[in-house]
């Protein structure tokens, strides 16, 4: 009787073509354009009414582009009595301005939840949020999924031999040892301090890896700076190989010519966030979230529990 | 005791500058940027603590932009412990998205509204709202300015003969009423049926226009279908020649070179949205909406009436 509906909005209409075609179920139709003066423009062409909805959306960049088309899509979907209305969010944007670090900044990450929830999401289902907190700024239910068993089924796959897995931060050890668990592996740190965002420099490793095949991993790269300065750090301290991985390639300003430019053998990420062609280079692998998404939305809507999907 | 203090975002930085020149007041220090990735960076460089804070901004194109670098601002100034935060919103985006027009459609109108309440705003002032009934959309304290007597004035100014307001359709003829009181002139009303959006269509003329000097006068100018045909219309009809006014120059996709080849003589607009330099061409005349503004900001902090401003 209760019935599932699936949309997509324009930052992962390949992602959510995927997911629907795992469910087997077909998108929803509507199409979301600007009028000529750069306002959105949404239809959405067959009735909801009653229905349990569920939107694919990053706010990726264009970040305001793509969240205020999904706000403008929760507020259509709310006026046409929708049932519940499930956000899917692969990448959270604005995570990482989730907490004052200095006086009178702005929390952008809670205000995000504030709008969606204004707008009248009923749940969000999201991947590998930037700060776990973030959870904590929503009053509607959450479910949070992880990027890790993907990349780890990957370099499962590739029968590495001695590998070590490395946090490039502090802050990305529990991620680390996450990933190092399911490969039995040890783990080794970058100890390193950034002057400034978007800037970083590698200090010293804690940690074996001489000798070794080292696999860095992270929640986002977005202009590659830690990531290809601890790669060359690794290397320049004795590693044999180094991989890099992680679950959101946003990849901005000067990402792609750093990677090409860097130790890195390949770079292994997701499609939380739709990858131009421009920086679809050969040294970048990405995985499909599509079936961990799918069995989640599948499980969401018969309510059952996805806690034994990471 | 209490302090006013006076912000610019993006989208009117000439006009807040006058207006804070006018008020005799600096404009406070902030910068608004981005990140490497396309995310807002707002930096609040001076204390507004217990303070009244204004903030000029329009949501003009790029909308979407705008307006979140506006609910950030507000995050950032309501965390910062702001006494009241007053958004100037010169021209509110969005506005023709006030109703479903058709099923399932948003009314991102009120949406906007929402949100900008959700962010922590504590009172609108905004200039011709499409519609009146946005003010209802609000929980908080509007304060609705008019532009037809910038416009009445100037047009005063020029001493033109025997003269008709004239409404591009029937959703404007009380503004035209406005307009033709204070200039003491009788209006017309063009009888038209706008087969889609972006796309208009003069029919017949009601009222007598022939040998006389004609202002069209309508809120917002977008493509510029109507006014221009509009303008075509009153030519083909024994107009003498025509003007054309607007409080919001919104100008989009073919305006500029629909407004060049028309029969308009003159297009009086305001700076309620900034024309980029390739739309500030001899036939438009772009007046200042600073005075009206510094008057009612500096009436609104001194809880003085701005009733008696239009
Ligand atoms: N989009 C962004 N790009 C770069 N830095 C950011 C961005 N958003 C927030 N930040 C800054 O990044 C820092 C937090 O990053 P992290 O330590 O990785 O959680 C804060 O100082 C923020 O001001
Ligand atoms: N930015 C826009 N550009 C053109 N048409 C719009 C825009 N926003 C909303 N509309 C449509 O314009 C109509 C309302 O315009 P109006 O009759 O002038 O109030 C509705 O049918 C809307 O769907």
């Amino acid at each position: 009787d209760k019935q599932f509906k699936l949309f997509s909005l324009n930052s992962n209409r390949a992602l959510a073509e995927e997911i629907s075609e795992l469910m087997g179920v077909r998108l929803g139709k509507s199409s979301v354009t600007r009028f000529s003066d750069g306002e959105v423009q949404i239809n959405i062409e067959e009735s909801i009414r009653g229905c349990d909805v569920f939107v694919v959306q990053s706010t990726s960049n264009p970040v305001n582009e793509h969240l205020m088309e999904l706000l403008i899509m929760i507020d259509a979907l709310k006026r046409a009595s929708a049932r519940t209305i499930n956000i899917v969010i692969p990448y959270y944007g604005y995570a990482r301005q989730d907490r004052k670090a200095r006086s009178r900044e702005p929390i952008t990450a809670k205000l995000v939840a504030n709008l969606l929830e204004t707008a009248g999401a009923s749940r969000m289902i999201a991947i590998d949020l930037h700060a776990p907190q973030i959870q904590g700024f929503f009053d509607i239910p959450i479910d949070h999924l992880m990027g890790v068993p993907i990349l780890a089924d990957y370099f499962e796959g590739k029968n590495l031999d001695d590998i070590v897995i490395v946090s490039p931060d502090h802050g990305g050890v529990t991620r680390a040892r996450k990933m190092a668990d399911r490969l039995k592996a040890p783990i080794a740190i970058i100890d390193k301090r950034r002057p400034r965002p978007n800037v970083a420099e590698v200090m010293n490793i804690v940690g074996n890896i001489e000798g070794k095949t080292c696999i860095i991993i992270d929640d986002i790269i977005d202009t590659a700076g830690t990531i290809t300065l601890a790669a060359n750090a690794l290397v320049e301290n004795g590693a044999r190989e180094v991989y890099a991985c992680c679950t959101h390639p946003v990849l901005s300003g000067p990402a792609i010519e750093r990677i090409e430019h860097s130790k890195i053998k390949e770079l292994v990420v997701t499609n939380t966030i739709t990858l131009p062609e421009e920086k679809q280079i050969a040294k970048i692998k990405q995985l499909s979230v599509a079936p961990l998404l799918g069995e989640a939305l599948i499980r969401i809507f018969e309510h059952r529990s996805v806690s034994d999907l990471f």
